[in-house]
């Protein structure tokens, strides 16, 4: 039989073990963090992450990279797009991420960036908040677990748009939509239009080889209710894509390309600098990225939108006359056709590009639409020109149909 | 005092804890791996990591998915674009993964993808093979810490391009380039050139808004010594942009969208899908992607280059009659200008697009040059194709003082 001595030698034993166990878990998590920063720095050491993007300035590309800091970002639907945005804006030191999904991160979600086989089973928001604290302590987060369609998260949803910024109270700089399906676009338009929020959407094809971002201010650019999107996820087709057994394709590269042309934008908006695009495509098949710009439609569904492109007409009427001469100039040049849609596609690339931008829709699998067509080298151009005409009032007739 | 009774129930107490110390970190530990998959299942269940990449086969993207597993790619230089490159052939399921690198990771690299704050102190290659082996266990890692461009270490460079593909003393199917610096690119392009190994280059620039990818097949298009890069990163000035207190600037967006970029053109040159690109430039301030062609210069510096050209026209007189006929034809329709670089720039763009890619050089910071310059809208056609020439002439001779 052991002695009191033996067992206070054990006791002993056992309590420094303890303590080492305990130490070597707390240094695990620890080692996750860096404090935070009160201020960005541009100083060249290898302990400052900011360092790199401070440079900026120095490189005349933007004038006060500091601001970044001031700005709250809301991403709506953390996938394949979304958390690569996410991580994105909080490795720039955004002040302010707000991240909406209902979704569980599983392992067929390991084709893309991100996520990591031991979150699977974790919800998407959550696993996203800790990842992206251990790699930026200095961003605040907001996150969200909940499906945004349905009536009483909408009007949440609304609500932290409006009051969710920086200092709770103020509304968000912007809404990322980078989510997969139409009926949650539908529900982020009608919110920013309400509430004449901009905002930028994107989105994947689901044969995983082409995607757009766009951007979208209310009464200005055309809504998500002024036309059919480019990248088209009509009610029916989802209906038919989703069956049981059929999934569909996705690639990392599409995905990252996607995430990276939108915070870019972000970035430029943001920071003012370089050109934002209103509207930038990606056809990974070809590499082909083709730009435009699309008009708000008069007859619009939706009665914000209406509203919001009232509110816009008066407030440029009341600009400086100097400023209005030369916007009534601009709109002379540029070329654009009516349709009873009342719609007008106003393009930013020249007549070639224009053509290449357009093509006949090639033949794809059931509930498959495209984002756009790939050039058709050997039509004459007037030929191509129709089958754009022709595809946006099909679009158009589906639009009406929903 | 306590009595024995008491020390014995403390000892247990302990001995529970110190258990249920340990299972924590084992379990914390094993959360990171999910077991290995023998075969690739196109099975739709969210277990499946693979469902929705061998998706591109029911989508008719891809004729053989599975065929991923049978490549390698070495991948030189795992900082702000290739570790998300190894992230991307990761997740996609690539066989063999060879990653070369041989510097630390900083919080400095924090502004890009990939790498996490606990991390800093880790060689690159050790921390991006422990990260990428809890994404994919599928995936066979192979990792050297060094520099090639030093005589040993590029000896051995050399022998593992030429034997270490998926069945040791085969050689890899790709070298990714994706170094920050001239010296690396050229010891990549003679390891090349000597060996006839087709590879990728990619970069970014020093102000962090372009980049571009670049296919260099030896002997059939035009190699790293054939013309100076697009991107340059001439000797010169990377000695001024590296002096002390100094950094170049860098962004995630802009290294994610070029890490998506060369890593779908790897899918499309491995799997057989699309149209791989030669050349793609990305000009993140303008959204402007322009593509081209470059052969290879007769009089190329690098004598592997002029063997391999030899070789390759060899090869071409010996394909069948029929192709070669269409071949000439092809070579007819092609516009180029002889220079006394022999240099040859077949553009796959039209006429309006490269205008578009060519234009004055801005001014810029000390020690910066542009991966290409921006289009420049009012110019007249002849002037914008002189000044390509000129500033071609240029950096060829900058090449030639190397």
């Amino acid at each position: 039989m052991a002695t009191v001595e033996e067992l206070k030698l054990r006791v002993r034993e056992l309590e420094n073990e303890l303590i080492k166990c305990k130490q070597r878990q707390c240094a695990a998590e620890d080692a996750h963090n860096r404090p935070k920063i009160d201020k960005m720095s541009a100083e060249v050491v290898d302990s400052n992450p900011y360092s790199r993007l401070m440079a900026l300035k120095r490189m005349g590309i933007v004038d006060d990279y500091e601001k970044i800091r001031t700005f709250s970002v809301a991403v709506v639907g953390v996938g394949g797009v979304g958390s690569v945005t996410a991580e994105m804006l909080t490795r720039c030191g955004i002040g302010k991420l707000l991240l909406f999904d209902y979704d569980k991160v599983e392992l067929a979600n390991m084709n893309r960036l991100f996520f990591q086989p031991h979150q699977a089973g974790l919800s998407k928001v959550e696993a996203a908040e800790h990842t992206l604290r251990n790699i930026n302590p200095d961003v605040a987060f907001e996150t969200h677990n909940y499906n945004i369609t349905t009536l009483d998260n909408f009007t949440h949803f609304m609500d932290r748009i409006s009051h969710g910024g920086l200092e709770e109270g103020e509304t968000v700089d912007l809404v990322l939509s980078c989510v997969d399906n139409f009926e949650a676009r539908m529900a982020i338009n009608t919110a920013c239009n309400e509430l004449g929020q901009i905002w930028m959407e994107s989105g994947v094809s689901e044969n995983a080889v082409s995607g757009h971002i766009q951007l979208i201010m209310p009464g200005e650019t055309a809504c998500f209710a002024c036309a059919p999107p480019l990248v088209v996820a009509a009610n029916i087709d989802e209906k038919t894509l989703k069956r049981e057994g059929v999934c569909a394709a996705s690639l990392p590269t599409t995905m990252g390309v996607v995430a990276g042309l939108l915070v870019q934008n972000v970035l430029k908006y943001l920071l003012k600098f370089g050109t934002v695009s209103y509207y930038l495509g990606y056809n990974a098949m070809q590499d082909f990225f083709p730009t435009m710009t699309m008009k708000a439609n008069p007859h619009c569904n939706d009665r914000h939108c209406r509203r919001q492109q009232e509110e816009y007409k008066k407030k440029e009427a009341e600009r400086p006359k100097v400023e209005a001469v030369q916007e009534e100039e601009e709109e002379e040049a540029i070329v654009h056709e009516d349709n009873e849609w009342g719609i007008e596609l106003v393009s930013e690339v020249t007549d070639a590009e224009l053509q290449a931008a357009s093509g006949v829709v090639p033949d794809l699998p059931e509930g498959i639409t495209v984002a756009y067509t790939i050039p058709v080298e050997e039509t004459a151009k007037g030929e191509t020109v129709e089958e754009t005409e022709v595809s946006l009032e099909d679009l158009m007739a589906q639009m009406r149909k929903l």
